[in-house]
């Protein structure tokens, strides 16, 4: 890696402040870009607001137009490599090299298959590009697109909402509400930054849920995420799962795989799980889980629905052991969020 | 409440970390004392070390004689109000108003009856007494003893290890360990701080547990918990139980009140309950859960006995709430302690 400048570095933080006025849960990752002139100075900004508004560096080079300062010879400083296809916009590799630009510092390289070689396209046109500047900070921001990507199927984040005893429901089935109103609203927020939610037939016949995301004064949120129904069962005319909220999808499967490669069509990068207890298990056993939000409730119910079924597991040593990346009390509750222990892979082997 | 000086609050506090040093488990309150001279300064202290030696004020007035110094018009600051009761010592309001004390600040008044009228003792002999000097301070030091002593059985804390989804053992019945090595640690010291332990015969005969108190190197603790196994079935003669720890008492009857009936005989103040988990619903139903200490791994099981059984909860609105007072990571595992929603008690009625 090449050298990058304080004035580069400062400018890294700032594309990574204007990324972050973009949305959470499109297809299209988050990305800032700040332009600099030959003393250091900016001389544009952009960030991507959306699937098909322009790339972060599109943006920022029609910003130092409108400010009316030329780009040639400037330096781009964006979050992620700059894409080299065409989507639903040109690729960025084309509109840095139109615009003179001379040096790219990337925090972030793009692991998509279609997107990627950017650099490479950049240096074989004399291009001098660095990477992997603040790249931690770049792929924190990146979330659940990143390994979306990289695995080529969404993101998937199991919702738990239990008891202290794991019960999800008491025995009438009854459920509203075993956490308080911190952690609902807590799931909310998250339900506003997924691209997809998905229950079970048996969840979305029982609770009647509506599965909107909605602001703290009950409100919809901007973002609706698409609300996907597995099974076979018709969901009935009436259901809240049919009034305000995300367009209704039904996968007629109970393969979980069947459920991402739906997602995958419609480009979802985040999908939320959030029940039923089997579709849960189905996830778990597939192995198709990444991370577990789990809403633990000062509670004790005794009897009624456990959060997880029947995932095979004998013994103790056979356990489905999770990393906790963090404890976070809300309210009364207490919410832990923990991926699955990753299979460890063998080291690369020597050419 | 008469006003009181800042030496005395000073020598309250002194007097509350000399109580720390006495024993946690014992049937006795910690309590320590500071005799003050006519200038405020330090002329005698004490604390109690247990069972069958010295109360503290009697600690401290023997330290002050060992100083040579008079206690004639001193002030006594003692965290527990004197006894008035002859036990296995003779009463401590006799031994202040043999030693010419003129004074008594006192932080919590004693709840126990056979103990209490103290303070007014020495009032009808001319002390000035002040009480409720440091005195939430106070009830915290006293621990379960206090809550114990009014309500005239033992404090009774529910422990449960659980996983993420409720259960305590996997479906072979396999439980060691589904918590980390600090959370075994943790309960361990707790074991060392109560008067007793309580099994199910259940668990006692599919465990094997030894049921002692170790330290982190693995030796015995100190103090060793009363072991006791609830239920009619035989311990065997080889079972750890019968090995190094606690003496072992076996009550024949599965009504928690009975067995808190035999700890009060042999003067437990704090008892853990361990399970399993027909125990521990057991006095969940009685209502005699005072406190539950929830151990709560990340991880899944699917299957296995549940940590509590039917408590004969139907629905959610009738699901037993706990008030959280403490969220603590420990390693991968988060202590959640708890305790029971208190029953509303109805306004003291106007006279």
């Amino acid at each position: 890696m090449s050298t990058v400048s304080a004035h580069e570095v400062a400018a890294m933080r700032r594309a990574l402040d204007l990324a972050r006025r973009g949305p959470h849960h499109g297809p299209n990752p988050r990305v800032g870009c700040v332009l600099l002139g030959a003393d250091g100075e900016t001389i544009g900004e952009g960030w991507h607001r959306g699937a098909g508004t322009p790339h972060a560096e599109v943006a920022a080079l029609a910003d130092a137009a409108q400010r009316r300062t030329s780009t040639r010879g400037s330096t781009a400083v964006v979050t992620l490599e700059p894409c080299d296809h065409t989507g639903r916009t040109g690729p960025c590799t084309a509109a840095l090299l139109a615009a003179g630009v001379a040096r790219v510092v990337v925090a972030v390289t793009d692991p998509n298959p279609l997107a990627a070689g950017g650099a490479e396209r950049l240096r074989n046109q004399g291009v001098q590009v660095v990477t992997d500047v603040l790249a931690d900070e770049g792929r924190a921001l990146l979330g659940a697109w990143l390994p979306a990507v990289e695995r080529d199927r969404p993101f998937v984040t199991l919702k738990i909402a239990a008891s202290l005893d794991g019960r999800v429901a008491a025995s009438d089935g009854s459920s509203r509400w075993i956490t308080g109103e911190m952690a609902r609203r807590h799931a909310h927020e998250l339900r506003g930054q997924v691209g997809a939610i998905v229950v079970g037939t048996g969840t979305a016949l029982r609770d009647d849920p509506s599965l909107s995301a909605r602001t703290a004064s009950g409100e919809l949120s901007a973002h609706q995420p698409l609300r996907v129904v597995v099974g076979h069962r018709e969901v009935p005319a009436g259901a809240r799962l049919r009034g305000p909220g995300g367009d209704l999808v039904q996968v007629r499967s109970h393969d979980p795989a069947d459920v991402l490669a739906a997602l995958v069509e419609r480009e979802v990068r985040h999908v939320l799980v959030e029940g039923g207890p089997t579709l849960a298990t189905a996830f778990l056993r597939a192995g198709l889980v990444d991370e577990v939000h789990a809403y633990v409730a000062p509670v004790l119910l005794g009897a009624g629905p456990t959060a997880i079924g029947d995932l095979g597991i004998a013994g103790i040593a056979d356990a489905l052991r999770l990393v906790p990346t963090s404890v976070q009390p809300l309210g009364p509750d207490v919410l832990v969020v923990a991926v699955p222990t990753p299979v460890p892979t063998p080291p690369h082997q020597e050419a």
